[in-house]
């Protein structure tokens, strides 16, 4: 093997695929960055257990040439060197040459690297995903659904599969949910997909998909989706991006989720979120995060916590409406804090039906977005 | 006490002074911001065993009020809380009024504050530093002297001494000296002081001076430095910047600086720093960080280091300018790398007196800075 590159070409499409290699590998292998060439390009893949990222140079683009394929071949080079060292060397051009025994020559401006390289025959196979049905949703959307769902997963290993956000297709409608037992958050978008294309139990790693939100594009990008039968294939331009589906059935939520209230608040988003956060800076204190919420007679809601040791915060909020029943409830402060921050609505909706029973947030502008937290059975 | 004050006013102040306060306080009064309140202003002050920092806000500024006092007096309150409460408040005014017992209120628009306070009776006192002699630092150059020094002291306290900074003035002459026994940085500067005054010894910890540094401003505006007989006091505007001097001695590290070299090479900085940086990286591997720097026949150098699991990085680099004998010699990178990276000069002076001697690192711009590391013995 041996090309000449484009030294940012070569440094993004590393920084891409880096993502997915272990920092701490069971085998040095899986610590490695594997490049493969041929004439139409470099292709680098890197790879843990449930991660696999792959990334395609073309050696041209347009009448631009990035890379000259002197002789095709492969290699494997171990991550962290390589990606640190690539984005410092000196020229803007950078020659990969592979000797016997895989041993790699890096050469850039006055600059000589020798590095021991790894046989690429014993790097893992991607799986293989059959492209029969794809889903296709814009990057930005992609991204706003995994950061308004993800924060409510486990992070607990005790319980793996809620590690994950549930994904269903039905009728169009792409929904994702997550749930630690405690809370629950849930997103629903419309996306492009085949004609009665559906699937359920899809349950992606919640540390996977915010590596994969690195990669997708803050635009209208149009991020690829083929869910195969272990494996989700996520195609954002010119990478590949595969992760494990996780094993085991999550539990059906439909059925927590209260349907009629007892007492409904519409609230400022911006001004409970900023009340909730002082309430939440005393409560912090206790450890335990609780913050009460108590509905006034004059239709105000009070916000309060308090610490033996330092005090009581006490805010007097005012609601946009309110209806049904006089209530007295608490709650973890930084659950109700991580719901709020995501809520992309300038007002908001707040259900209760009792003390001990689950509160609802949603957004008053759309249907999209539900939020859950379970109230702290707490006393007076 | 009793006073309405302008929120941002108090969250400056406020930020200054808590830099001072324990996050882990011996007694909680330690953990605290005093705050005193009279006619003049607002006084903050908080202090650890190591540091105490005063801030001063008046309660007008020309003609903008920023505090109404309506009844002076003395509270201590929890730094931590109190530091990410204020900042948070919803009001651009803040009440705070102190009831029996030290019990505090903080009000702000609809938010209602209850703190625990603390009786100010038991804060520490201040040190007494006499006001005779003061040296006057602009604000740009004192960071700078701190930032070209203080990496190179010991972060070890076995030797508590050497975890400081050496102050001496004489001649109008305040020069910082910082060693850890590998490596040495020191630095001089004219400044204004008063005739024939003079000083030595005075030997302040590294982490105090980054803590100073945060809160000297980034332009010429002067510090005032009181040296006294245990205590040194900085002026910054309106805040006051009190530190320990170290107990001890500090070693004389006069006689390790040679005066004369075998071999002697001006180089260009940036480039020099870069080749270095990259060698750093695959010596890093190792953990000793050896790197080596061989004279080429031709009048360049050669820098290279390895690693048996990595492989080797060899750079060529011109020389502007080289005298004396060839040389092949070996040293911790890293050092290197933290004295390259404080060099304010387009090209520098490396001097060697042989492989096991000092070598010694100075810009070629001027005369102000001096860094020395010693050798590592490495075979062949």
């Amino acid at each position: 093997m041996k090309l000449t590159i484009r030294k940012d070409q070569l440094n993004d499409a590393i920084q891409q695929v880096s993502k997915a290699s272990s920092s701490r590998p069971a085998i040095p292998i899986l610590g490695g960055i594997k490049i493969d060439v041929n004439h139409q390009g470099v292709t680098l893949t890197a790879s843990d257990t449930d991660i696999s990222i792959q990334s395609f140079i073309p050696v041209e683009n347009g009448e631009f040439v990035i890379a000259k394929v002197e002789k095709p071949g492969s290699v494997v080079l171990p991550a962290k060197f390589f990606v640190e060292i690539v984005k410092k060397l000196p020229s803007d051009e950078i020659e990969i040459e592979v000797k016997e025994q895989h041993q790699t020559m890096i050469r850039s401006g006055s600059t000589d690297i020798q590095m021991v390289g790894l046989d690429p025959e014993e790097f893992p196979i991607l799986p293989t995903v059959e492209q029969s049905e794809i889903i296709s949703v814009p990057g930005d959307l992609l991204k706003s659904m995994i950061r308004q769902t993800v924060f409510a997963a486990s992070t607990s290993e005790q319980t793996p599969i809620l590690t994950g956000a549930l994904w269903n297709l039905a009728d169009g409608q792409l929904k994702f949910v997550a749930t630690d037992r405690h809370r629950l958050a849930s997103r629903t978008a419309t996306v492009e997909t085949p004609e009665a294309y559906r699937f359920s139990n899809v349950v992606i790693s919640g540390k996977t998909l915010n590596e994969l939100s690195k990669i997708v594009p803050d635009d209208h990008t149009h991020v690829d989706i083929v869910v195969a039968d272990n494996q989700v294939l996520f195609k954002v331009g010119n990478v590949l991006f595969y992760s494990r589906i996780l094993d085991g059935t999550y539990p059906d939520t439909s059925k927590i989720i209260p349907q009629q209230f007892k007492t409904e608040l519409v609230l400022h988003t911006k001004k409970l979120t900023d009340a909730i956060d002082r309430a939440y800076l005393m409560s912090r204190e206790e450890k335990t995060n609780i913050v009460r919420l108590v509905t006034q007679e004059d239709g105000s809601i009070e916000i309060s916590s308090s610490s033996t040791e330092l005090g009581r915060v006490t805010e007097l909020l005012e609601v946009n409406e309110m209806k049904g029943e006089q209530l007295r409830i608490a709650f973890n402060s930084k659950y109700m804090l991580d719901a709020l921050k995501v809520i992309d609505s300038e007002h908001l909706f707040i259900g209760f039906t009792g003390a001990m029973s689950p509160i609802i947030i949603k957004p008053t502008d759309h249907q999209h977005s539900l939020y859950l937290i379970l109230p702290y059975r707490t006393t007076g």
